[in-house]
């Protein structure tokens, strides 16, 4: 009978040590077999006795079927993620490549380790952006079809909810975020609060506050997580500084 | 000239102190005085130097109120808040009341610190169901009309967006609810995966995993995060246990 491993998928948050919980720090301090992107686990300080496991960032089924072999034969592994592996990132790839898989795969011990994902590093900066209702939307399409995520941006606007754009931009898809940016313009107010946040918590961080007529989108990168207000988001001037953005709990209130 | 004092609006988490992070802890050592919501301040063990600043739950902007004054006489402030306090919790209170109070408030130095909300911890213990593309919808009426939340309702469902419900029902709302359930059940198929997870993190935890045609809204409480799969969203059995809930990173492709 083979060993029985254990898989933890960690959430490493968008970056820094202190946006890191210490289930997560504990998880991968129990590991023998550390998988993910090179990136990622280029911000850990592994032990000599524990084993690297790289990939590039495309091959996220194949990574996770990698951290499901070694499992099974036995081995105590942690794959990692950015942010919270259950947003956008490694959990859902596990989950597909195990239902995918060998049977034997579905009698593992897994955990998912939560993270700080890229929105709320983002709205923690800003204020009280995500007060209220709000979406979440993966701009990518390299996975779904483009009028799948122009019909989630559409009813993201008719029930006028906050917007989070993930995977705005990238080298591949240069342009969806004007696209998005133009569909939202038709439905949305040009005075809209618009945040972009890039790298936060980073030393690379950049943090832009407009409005939706305004807007760059061209300030977008794989990086930048987008923030759009609903008709109730509003600034909040401050002393000195660019303002915050508030969701007020409220709807429709008098200030 | 009154001496500065600074203001943290900390999350702590759905409960354990594993999922507390560092930036947390630190912002709550640093504090001279800790104000928040009584059963949030009971988790936490403060010095005997550290004023404790205790409320009920539901004077949030008074108690906002409480942390500036602190804040603006010079103390550092910690004003503390469950999940993460930009997700339906304490940041939007607090600039809620910093835009509607004393000037001198908008030269405070605030920071927030980010931390995991329900969805996320709820999200872990049941694989991958944030996966893709979803929406956070709090299904209080007391700040904001039901007629809102209905059409907030009917985008996601629009939309195909996976649902996290927060604050699903009270003592107060107890129908609400079954309201909820019941449009989304004209908009989604019975088949659709729901779970009801309650406290999770905490001793009481409970999980259920359904879907929307056998779900009874019933099992939602002030402590229960309802999530309520997209289309796409379906189950993973295991060996041993309830099934996963997996949202797929790919939209309509063949499993």
């Amino acid at each position: 009978m083979i060993a029985q491993g254990g898989l933890w998928i960690v959430g490493l948050g968008p970056g820094p040590v202190h946006w890191m919980t210490p289930e997560a720090v504990e998880a991968l301090a129990r590991a023998s077999d550390i998988v993910g992107y090179g990136p990622y686990l280029d911000r850990l300080s592994l032990r000599a006795d524990q084993r690297r496991h790289a990939s590039d960032n495309r091959d996220e089924i194949d990574r996770a079927r990698h951290a499901l072999r070694l499992a099974v034969e036995g081995r105590q592994v942690a794959i990692v993620s950015g942010g919270d592996p259950g947003i956008f990132a490694m959990a859902a790839a596990l989950f597909e490549a195990l239902e995918a898989g060998e049977p034997a795969w579905r009698d593992l011990a897994i955990e998912v380790a939560p993270g700080i994902s890229a929105m709320q590093a983002a709205a923690a900066r800003l204020g009280a952006p995500l007060g209220h209702d709000f979406c979440a939307i993966s701009l990518s399409d390299n996975l779904k079809p483009w009028d799948i995520v122009a019909r989630r941006l559409s009813a993201a606007a008719d029930g006028d909810f906050v917007i989070a754009l993930y995977n705005p931009a990238s080298k591949a898809r240069p342009t969806r975020v004007f696209d998005a940016f133009a569909l939202l313009r038709e439905r949305k107010g040009a005075a809209t609060p618009v945040a972009f946040a890039r790298a936060v918590g980073r030393p690379d961080e950049a943090i832009v506050v407009t409005n939706l007529g305004e807007a760059d989108p061209g300030l977008a990168d794989m990086s930048t997580l987008v923030i759009i207000g609903s008709s109730q988001t509003r600034f909040v001037s401050r002393g000195q500084g660019r303002p915050w953005l508030l969701t007020p709990r409220s709807y429709g209130a008098a200030r």
